[in-house]
């Protein structure tokens, strides 16, 4: 596969032309307005099982192929999907199986959607047969260009097929059930396992205190949605169709490690859907949350442009308060997704639907059937643009600076018990270390503990709770070679099983950090201790360590209770680099004007060459010797910037010094 | 039936002697009391079936007939109920098919009341036996005047006998399940059915997004209730009983399309359990939210006189926190029924219970069995006054104004998915409607889409998301005729089964509004955009429009966001009427302003000729050629009102042109 | 048995080798630290059963006499656990009745702990079979000093087996069906019972409004839990050990009564984990609450020595936020537990375990296996302090005041249904009496209705709601015999099942206060009436009554709403004594300035002859004519107290005149 799928930005939307397949008028219309649109790809066949194959074993595909077919004369093309998000009624009926199982073991009924067994035979054997038949009938149509893997995989499943399954992955991995003694400290409270059989998922009303069981029972949870999906493929394969695959993924969703479908993926693909205009935030605080989950999706293929699968012209309708998008905003919002990689923008969905559930999520046409709205207006003015953007294609970010994140960290972190259980807040933690690079304008990615991170000048790595991977090994080599690292409390403190390290923490990185940690405590929210460092005091909060030098220089000290005087921020000389240890929750102020420091040192690139107001970004995309750039306004009033080196307007072709946005303005622009 | 069951107005009360039948002195201490307090009938043999058929077919009515027989020496009349409120204990444990299983799909156990099964052959059968025994019994004594049918009908079971009966209804609805498909709009992911057998109601494990579903649910469990009390009402008149019927409601409870029961019922009760004295809003808000209930529940038989069937003479016991009535409240409380069309003031219950979960609820005597106390002497101050009060027997309130309220409606809002499910507010925004009225001391009808609405000359119908019934072309000949019509934002997008209409919104409307409604967005809570209209600014929340004038005239346009300039209230005038049009959540300030104005255009007629004090309104009844009023003071300091127009004191005969009204304080006046 | 179990005081701590039995290291380096900590005893075995008993029959305590052996020559005694607190897997497995049933009727899966079913005949047995072996193979063994029953005996179960002990109960206790019917007041909604089997514990879908059947539920818990705690002795009994007995409890949990545990026990101990330096209150304020815990648990022997069990040297990692003890604190809260009457500190636990949901609780030793800590300082600390305290060996407080706390009036007002379903405070009431004591330095115990109220001068009975065991009768006779009662609002309402007197509150004890109790009234969260007091004005919360004097002097009247000029605050002399009258939630202001004048009127004996500065108390243990007292300072600041009799030093020997206490200081002194 090329590294782009088409020589075009992509500008789409998911279809569900099976909702309307007794409205020839909607039909026509459909073609008629997306032409109108600049709309040149779509998403078909998601939740469609029902329509094709409405009872058992009769395929009614011929709907279908009409429909690509005539996009295919108007000249748009499809990613088809297969159907496994949604399993039609019949099957639920006849085969129970086929339903998901709650942790409190009882068997879910028919509704919703994403809601199926991924072990249960039957389910499979439905799958691969449509699977099959569909790559059969489509996979070599001129106008299909991908396959959608099912819809936002997800979820789990405590059947009897599933706990049998969770029982063998456990055999294949630990060989004797004492190897599982070991790795879970059953020994605590007697938890002793004695036989295969008497091994259960974290069920409701079962096993809420051996961690190590939930950390495997969410490992398994992703290998076995991985060997969904592989099964899925393979159905394809096997229907004769070699075109690439993608599934649509879900940001910082925790319920699957994404790393692990890696593999399978020949682009990346996923759903966005940030609350603009909330209250909880400002917009570039939401925009800060969003490029970081861009940024997340792109490391699974960290070398590739990816694709922006979903987003809404309009509004979501499931928040608790639904906002429509400003003015300017589904144009900025849609740019940052280019910025960061994506070689597309891509709605649900294309028309509303008439009733059901999602009937008032935002989509291009809404149920008055007019051109003339607001929305479709911006869905047309971006339309325009995007296709005078294919200078970008096949481009892609090439960070030297990484905010570690990993998945399984997470997991471990969320089932720690303690220090906060009322949040440890490691999520948030990473996206704060991301801002205070995003703010300047440098490019990041969001690698995992397997990633190779020789690649990076500057790693934040923080709240490494967790070490797996050789991880120590691996942040010890890349300091040895003179890379920076940023480290902070609550790091190395136990292995892949979250059985606890009988070492200083944090564990084999104490001659690296030049520091252990003696203790660690909860801070209340609101609660705060306070450091002073380059004559400026910051708060710091949720988590607090008592650290002890050992080799480290300190920096900086706490000033409050009882830690006062102790260290707060130290650094340690180590091979040809330096490691920064930070001992409580920083909050963004510090992490701003150290990185600001530290980004300097290395010489880290920024976007642009100049200081970006606050609420200002930009992200570069490389292709070859070109170097693109996106800056991006996301203030209501406008921001102008003087550049200390100046750039081409890559749309206007005109040499800027005086970079002016507008408010909630875009620019794509050239080195 | 005559309008009125007696010729006096009715002071009452739920008398349960069977939990008291081994105390003789105590059931003379009844007795005695009750004529020292005033009460002249007495409803009984709520919850009594244990004591009525303590074993199964065994019937043990003589303490029943005593009892009626010895009120009945005494002056006191009975409203009989049926017992099928709670079943026997021997009864759930011998057929448990009688009671309820939840949406979750467990059968309840035994406990509580209210949750039986309404489908159950077995339950039916019991409930048929023992009513018509009590026809038989007592349906022909002079004493007993009136059927209570069973208690606050409610609730809802999802036991197979239920689903089955779901489906027959569907069936019976709908003829093809094709045409279930087509109302519900399966075809969103994939729940098409293909057979009756396959629809199940909505489950807690089961299907969350079919809103029509949803919908056809609920008005399957209104029709089902509605049969239930049909047999209820059959087993009395096989039993050989022709007296009047009711059946007690809940005011704004949602678990019922309550218009439906209308045909079988000869008289309109309900139980009115407001929170005076909260901490939540004033006394006059929760005045205010009270009159709205006694107009709704007084709309569903419009020109009949009602009964106030429950209420408590101190406190509740099942708030968070229970407060007694300050000293006037219950005076004022109970003249507020009558002032909205009430013959009657009647209580639950006549003495605390001397255990289980209500033993602290108030009621007229209390465990230390005194008559010298504050609360007896409240009860025994009405009563009093009261027996003053025959004249207005038979009278009743003739509104020429409406805010329409529509239950189905209220159902549809609450799962429509967006825009705010945070809460739409529906009924708070119905209430502040009726409230913009109630402070003119304008009376209001709350008819429903079903209703006769040629009979007013003014309707606001806030929110009218879904239309059933005909309401758009009712709507159009109202104003056609020179009706004046207020229509709000999020009306006219769906039809009676959530579909969304594929036209302009407010659907059918938009030549009679003269505006088309674009967009519709969330606003968060405590965020507002503001309006100014005749020079004064308006807050507005909740939800925003993005509105386009179709002819209408603008009035006021929205100041903020990039609604700013977009219009906020328009006026159209159609025929020989005018519809306003308002684009956003109202506050009660725009609403008192408007309805003011528009009062004074349409000479809608006031109780009192006056502006009247806030916390203050005055409810008129009229009977005949005589018109009375009832002017009440929700302050707790003293009203005093300068009258343009004279008024008599019904109870004092004195002429007033000063109207002095005390803390909490009522008085009864005639025109 | 003697009064205490050494005669030293003990320091010690949960220790559980069975963890580490693949580590002689560890094993080896616990017993060094333990001797540099100066601990002299451990609780062996909870939690052990897998490692004990690891497959069925199988019993493999090889492990456990080494490590007793071992200790034993280290100078360790050990306290050994019966394992009955969490069984093995390969019982739950196969014998699922072990496993409690919830009150949804669903039954648990294995996991946790503290989750068998009490009245499963095969736990039972198994546990019969465990114990008696252990107490056969150690029973004798000279180190071994105490058996530790279970571990937190707490919970219920739903079960059949459980059920139907639960009717064999009932039918004990009432003889008829009827008789409970009576007692619980069941005709009320119907819910006569006609035979034992219709009688269901209060399931989650059954049974909530009969409160006397909840009440008679966990009186039958208790009693159940007694009979397997009889069960568990009788096994260590029969296998030859007479060694004392004691479980480990929880100070104010409320799922038992714990005075009906007294018999069965030599020596009371608990495990107390206060929540220091929380956001939620002062350390002085968390200080009262512990201090009001160690002596309720006191109370239930009240004139022995007790053992705190557990506590943390550090942090717990089970609360929302997890905080580590500030210098000081640990001595100081450990010194509290000494000056209430412990002859012990013992800690959960020795070493924090590797993995499993405890592995964050603080210990002595962390996972970085050193004894240079923080920590490890401050407990080894401790232990040099405690072994020079052996002269408080056997010295007990003997309080002239008590405050009643009664665990059935508890679950009543818990489940009363108003006035204030948002909380009645009870348990906050009873502390907030206890306070006023607390902070003169009076010592206080906290008996229930069934204790001999004879031997006090001063008793405080707040919220009264419930009488039972003649409580109205003693108190009468404490009065006429001189003694000094408070009583409060809400009292003398309802009797042992919960049924209301049919009498003025509060029952029995009208002409005692001298006062009737008319009405009660909640009052909401922030709302406050107020009272002036001897020129003070206090504010009342909570609930408010209306009081009608029945001759007594009124102190003080309610300043607001229509209870201005109600008394507030009433006495009444009767016999040689008087008993007051609180008429509303009183709040910590006036009870202070009451206090203080009884106090002095009765010449309680207070630990120090000085008034103390806020947040510091001193506690008095005696010892034939030896009168220890431990003086305490709970503030972060030092205090100075002016003693108007000199005190000496126990610790220095020196005598002070001014008693100097550093922040968070403790001082043990001899008068």
């Amino acid at each position: 596969m090329q590294s782009s799928l088409l020589p075009h930005m992509l500008h789409g939307c998911d279809y569900n032309p099976d909702q309307w397949l007794d409205r020839p008028d909607i039909l026509e219309e459909d073609i008629q307005y997306m032409k109108k649109a600049g709309i040149n790809c779509v998403s078909l066949g998601i939740f469609a099982w029902a329509a094709l194959e409405p009872e058992e074993g009769v395929y009614t595909f011929g709907w279908l192929g009409e429909i690509i077919e005539n996009l295919h004369q108007n000249g748009i093309v499809t990613f088809l999907a297969t159907p496994s998000g949604a399993r039609p009624v019949w099957m639920a009926k006849k085969y129970p199986e086929v339903l998901r199982t709650g942790s409190d073991l009882v068997r879910g009924e028919m509704g919703d959607r994403h809601n199926h067994c991924y072990t249960s035979p039957v389910y499979r054997e439905k799958v691969y047969a449509v699977n099959k038949k569909l790559a059969e009938t489509f996979g070599s149509h001129p106008a299909v260009k991908l396959w959608h893997l099912s819809n936002e995989y997800g979820g789990e499943c405590f059947c009897p097929l599933c706990v049998a399954a969770f029982r063998r992955w456990l055999e294949t991995k630990y060989q004797t059930v004492n190897a599982v003694n070991d790795a879970w400290w059953t020994r605590f409270w007697s938890h002793t396992y004695t036989d295969w059989s008497q091994i259960d998922p974290p069920l409701t009303r079962g096993e809420h205190c051996t961690q190590g069981l939930k950390l495997d029972w969410m490992r398994f949870v992703t290998a076995q949605t991985v060997d969904f999906m592989t099964w899925e493929k393979k159905a394809v394969r096997d229907g004769g169709s070699s075109l690439p695959v993608t599934a649509n993924f879900m940001g910082f969703y925790d319920g699957l490690n994404y790393s692990k479908f890696a593999p399978l993926l020949d682009v990346v693909s996923w759903d966005s859907y940030p609350s603009w205009h909330s209250d909880a935030e400002t917009d570039a605080g939401v925009a800060v949350h969003t490029a970081a989950s861009h940024d997340l999706m792109r490391s699974i293929l960290p070398d590739k442009p990816w694709l922006l699968m979903e987003s809404t012209p309009s509004c979501t309708n499931w928040q608790p308060v639904s906002k429509v998008k400003r003015p300017g905003m589904h144009m900025l919002s849609s740019m940052q997704a280019v910025a960061h990689g994506s070689d597309s923008v891509q709605y649900f969905q294309w028309r509303k639907s008439r009733g059901s559930c999602e009937k008032f999520h935002g989509a291009v046409v809404s149920h008055d059937r007019r051109s003339d709205t607001r929305v479709f207006g911006d869905v047309a003015g971006l339309g325009k643009r995007l296709a005078s953007l294919d200078a970008l294609i096949g481009s892609v970010p090439r960070p030297q600076a990484a905010v570690l994140y990993d998945r399984e960290n997470d997991w471990a972190i969320k089932g720690s018990a303690g220090p906060r259980n009322a949040g440890m807040g490691y999520q948030e933690t990473v996206v704060r270390h991301y801002q205070a690079l995003w703010q300047m304008g440098i490019g990041c990615d969001l690698p995992d503990m397997e990633a190779d991170l020789s690649r990076y000048a500057f790693i934040a790595a923080p709240m490494l709770y967790m070490q797996r991977a050789g991880i120590a090994e691996k942040l010890r080599r890349f300091v040895e070679n003179g890379g920076v690292l940023v480290g902070t409390c609550f790091s190395g403190l136990v292995d892949e099983n979250d059985l606890c390290f009988l070492s200083d923490a944090p564990n084999g990185l104490v001659d690296v950090f030049g520091v252990r940690a003696e203790e660690f405590s909860g801070l209340y929210d609101n609660e705060f201790n306070h450091t002073i460092w380059s004559d400026r005091c910051y708060a710091m909060s949720s988590i607090i360590e008592l650290v002890r030098p050992e080799g480290a220089s300190v920096l900086a000290a706490f000033e409050n209770d009882f830690y006062r005087g102790e260290p707060s921020l130290t650094v340690n000389h180590y091979g040809k680099g330096k490691a920064y240890y930070i001992a409580g929750g920083a909050g963004l102020p510090l992490l701003s004007d150290l990185y600001a420091q530290l980004a300097d040192e290395l010489n880290l690139p920024r976007a642009l060459d100049a200081e970006l107001p606050e609420g200002v970004t930009a992200q570069t995309r490389m292709k070859g010797d070109r170097t693109f750039v996106v800056a991006q306004n996301y203030q209501q009033y406008p921001a102008r910037i003087h550049l200390h080196t100046p750039i081409r307007d890559l749309e206007t072709g005109e040499e800027v010094s005086l970079l002016e946005l507008s408010p909630y303005g875009v620019r794509v622009l050239e080195k």
